[in-house]
């Protein structure tokens, strides 16, 4: 190929195929299956794009949401997926995706490098409205799916209210409507016995 | 719940998880199962992302691709995937989709319902820059994954140069360095034996 900046484009493209084949800890909404980081990081762009008239804090930019959103799980392709309610992985999280978005976001021409990194970084550090949205929508989109399993999730790993509470909690910062409607599922969900006291 | 706009959104995203479990004719890039449309369509999101500086018909609006390629197969969902080679299930494909469109995108709030259908059609009619590099990425992407598993899907449905050919030749429309990209690729599967002659 002539075109080396095309080149290394490509060689992203493929290598991000991987995302499809790392495994999360919740189940698609008909519960048949572990959903993928790939699935999930395209649901997450659509409910970007139909849910962000509902976050209180000012005018947000809905091209770097999505863009937030679309990588912000490539770093699982080499650290894999760390279970949001297992402590002792999560001691050495942070190493093991900086060290993975060094190698993952490399791989691109250096422009693209440090604007994917910049945005991988912002959605990280949570501060800027942007990153509090795709947070928001990060603990909202399994909620929906923990809903429509009945919890089969959390109740494989013996999750309690106050543990996915506590989980669900970022959501306050960005939009009141959506911590509203999660504190109702979260409600709903005790009552119906998916998540134990 | 008492917002019955987000009532509406959120059963829309619920149903659309369903886009998960539709599979297609491709194989992922390690080949060891069929792509879904919603992992493809993440892929082609981050392929819009990277590739749109090669777009060569003047600027396009980056937001209104995106949107296109994450909500292009959503249709699927009723009218499942019509392989790209299946000339019978062709002929009535227009009208399975568009009566999955009429019945899916009816369940968001009427603004975002016509919002989403609009660039569902605008998709569908390929005549704007963001409909061609749309459709572009939508080629490019398993042309990628073809070269990746040796053409293992090709193979298995004896698919030839020219058939192959002719289905690319969208690319052409949007972007130069794109099409002599997948030319590249064409010509080295054919060589390869991936392509039948």
């Amino acid at each position: 190929m002539q075109d080396e900046r095309l080149e290394k484009q490509i060689d992203f493209i493929i290598e991000i195929d991987k995302l499809k084949s790392i495994a999360r800890q919740t189940y698609i909404a008909d519960g048949s299956r572990y959903e993928n980081d790939s699935e999930h990081s395209w649901h997450l762009a659509m409910m970007a794009i139909l849910l962000h008239e509902h976050v209180s804090v000012g005018k947000i930019d809905i091209v770097r949401v999505l863009k937030m959103v679309l990588v912000h799980d490539l770093v699982e392709i080499d650290a894999g997926d760390t279970y949001c309610y297992d402590s002792k992985a999560a001691e050495d999280k942070d190493l093991r995706e900086k060290k993975a978005a060094d190698r993952i976001f490399g791989i691109l021409p250096p422009d693209q490098a440090k604007e994917l990194r910049n945005i991988w970084d912002e959605f990280e550090e949570r501060k800027t409205p942007e990153a509090c949205f795709a947070a928001a929508l990060d603990r909202l989109q399994p909620l929906l799916l923990h809903m429509k399993t009945c919890g089969k999730s959390w109740k494989i790993n013996g999750i309690k209210y106050e543990q996915a509470y506590r989980r669900m909690n970022p959501i306050v910062e960005s939009s009141h409507a959506l911590w509203n409607y999660a504190l109702e599922v979260l409600n709903d969900s005790l009552e119906k016995g998916y998540l134990a006291r």
